[in-house]
């Protein structure tokens, strides 16, 4: 297998952008990641769409194609790639698997949802769809609720805190304050979060990341080509996937994530560095719980010392491990099928050295890891500051 | 990149299945499949399902790794492929592509769709979304007239006559009546066809394919490793992706599919043989004229004579060019995820000498072709006999 580079990289504001569509938000990412790379639209071999539920939250299925033809590329092969919440990260696995081989050269890999076309109860429904319809959301179960038990779980074998989900999410604002296209660009004190609504006891509405609109895009080549064009790229080191029950109740343990952790397990060997060797990670922060559930499933700290870690600024940016500097899914936002890919962005900006206030001190290896469902899916990416 | 051999097929009855759910039906074809190729499940180190729109025909959206869950297989990770019609020979794409990298090794690709859960209409207005549902199908087109536009301007063009289109369809449920898994299996006199009450004109009822339901599967391993299977493989000699605009009235010409002369082209150059080595092809019947256009956007007629051949014979079993064998879409049935499957196993079992009564004679080549949408998408496998 060939080595593979990110050579460039575009992402649309994530917001409620109402008006935008779809399509617009794809081709507006897909434009600013080619004009980035120095690539022209002839080079495509293919495009990858990561993208969630088009079908309901736009009535539009075959999303790829339509991309491709709007952004002028009706010439190049697209494909939709769905995983639930880990749409955009499986969809980088296959267009870096597709690059590895030799079967492409020039890849571009996009990721769009747009989230705020129908009302939030519906949106949500939606979202619960990728837990198990027939067992966990048909008896009234819902992304929140499923998440809220995983909690609670936490606690009561951990003794992890709602305080300590607090300091998740405050991190992560803070965080976002330096990041331009996050839709909440700004900290929040801790009693914000503390004394927020209920959604799902214990998690309350700072606790839950929100619905958005965005599009994010990244070009992709084989490593030998990267002189070609524009530069600044950086290495894609190792990918793994993962998998576990879809339904909650049939998993062994609901404190963590047997699919992060098989995710982890292979791109860390793929790429031949460990957890000690990362630097900053973006993890699926859909919810607080998800966040300290994700630091301890990659190996960055053990089993029940995320919520501790996380309260001791172990995690915030330029500390032991820099944890979702871009404000993760609950600051810059969760448009859910770009979600994946706006991670990888983020490890693009840090390796490059281009993240100004939100800079990594001498970023080296950086993770991305993308969760579809309540776990019954991952895929994580490990990549690389480039080096001659 | 690796030779790739398919080792195992599976594939349920299509049909109207009424007491099979999706995931029964992706776990049935699944087993058949690892069973065929004698491997065991933890060997299996990926699956790909290609699925249209089961988020809106069952509500679930994350289908891949329910199925890998409810077939056992939950440590497996699971990516779902969405290209509206083409999903499910996109998913084999992926499948190949990862296993020729070496990223994998024994790759399941599934298809799958429940499409009889919904009414008749609710389903066709699904399928419809695969087209551009901000400047078609909101206006009114739906997916059976957009067809009959192309089967007018065909007609207009080349003196296709409704006659021609009634010979595609009674040489395909007269091949279906010899394949039992087919939703039609029995022939049917022409004037049947030419009889039927007007879906969209000039297509009456006979000439659309059925909404159905069924599962379908493969097992993919490295062309070196298939001693150490059960045996009996064929080889995936060459893939090839196609695109068009999305919207038919965006299109150069709706006379031809250039989505399938690309992915055609590329499966040629791939495999190195040309459409005049192919014995037997596989192509997207989903309408009698998608039949009529695939047979000349591949290459075995000229433009214009797709609709002489057939009335002269020249695509029926054992004639010059053996098209669609197992009764194609329109007489196997249109389980719209699974069609893609449905396609290579015909091809296996040809290749294999496995077909009995609908056997193509010393069948060494066969091509398979699967569309999305009225045609903005095209994947073309070619498959060969293996050979030590």
């Amino acid at each position: 297998m060939r080595d593979v580079a990110i050579i460039g990289i575009g992402e649309t504001q994530i917001g409620e952008l109402w008006d935008k569509s779809l399509r617009e938000l794809g081709i507006e990412a897909g434009l600013k990641a080619i004009r980035d790379a120095g690539v022209s639209g002839e080079e495509v071999d293919m495009l990858y769409v990561g993208n969630m539920s088009a079908g309901k939250l736009i009535n539009q299925e075959h999303v790829a194609p339509m991309i491709a033809d709007y952004a002028g590329l009706d010439d190049i092969p697209a494909v939709r790639i769905e995983s639930g919440g880990a749409s955009g990260g499986m969809a980088l696995a296959e267009g870096y698997i597709s690059v590895a081989s030799g079967f492409d050269d020039i890849v571009v890999v996009g990721g769009a949802e747009k989230m705020t076309d129908v009302n939030d109860e519906e949106a949500k429904k939606i979202l619960s769809s990728t837990a198990d319809q027939e067992w966990e959301t048909v008896c009234g179960a819902t992304f929140d609720s499923l998440h809220a038990m995983m909690a609670r779980y936490h606690m009561n074998k951990y003794g992890t805190t709602k305080d300590q989900f607090a300091e998740v999410i405050v991190k992560n604002h803070s965080n976002a304050s330096n990041n331009p296209n996050a839709q909440y660009p700004r900290a929040i004190p801790k009693n914000f979060v503390m004394n927020a609504p209920m959604v799902s006891d214990p998690l309350g509405m700072f606790d839950c990341a929100p619905l958005s609109d965005g599009g994010a895009a990244v070009v992709l080549c084989p490593a030998e080509y990267v002189d070609n064009y524009n530069g600044d790229p950086v290495k894609i080191l190792g990918v793994g996937h993962g998998a576990d029950h879809i339904a909650l109740h049939d998993r062994r343990e609901i404190g963590g994530m047997k699919a992060t952790r098989i995710a982890a397990e292979k791109a860390f060997k793929n790429s031949n560095i460990s957890s000690k060797d990362i630097d900053f990670a973006e993890v699926h922060d859909n919810y607080s719980i998800s966040e300290i559930v994700a630091i301890e499933d990659l190996g960055f700290f053990k089993k029940g010392e995320g919520g501790p870690a996380t309260e001791e600024g172990r995690t915030a940016l330029n500390s032991e491990i820099s944890i979702n500097t871009s404000g993760g899914l609950k600051a810059k936002g969760q448009p859910v099928g770009a979600v994946g890919i706006n991670q990888a962005i983020e490890a693009a900006i840090q390796l490059r050295g281009d993240a100004g206030d939100r800079q990594v001190e001498d970023a080296r290896y950086g993770l991305t890891h993308n969760v579809g469902g309540t776990g019954a899916s991952a895929v994580v990416h490990i990549l690389e500051r480039w080096s001659e």
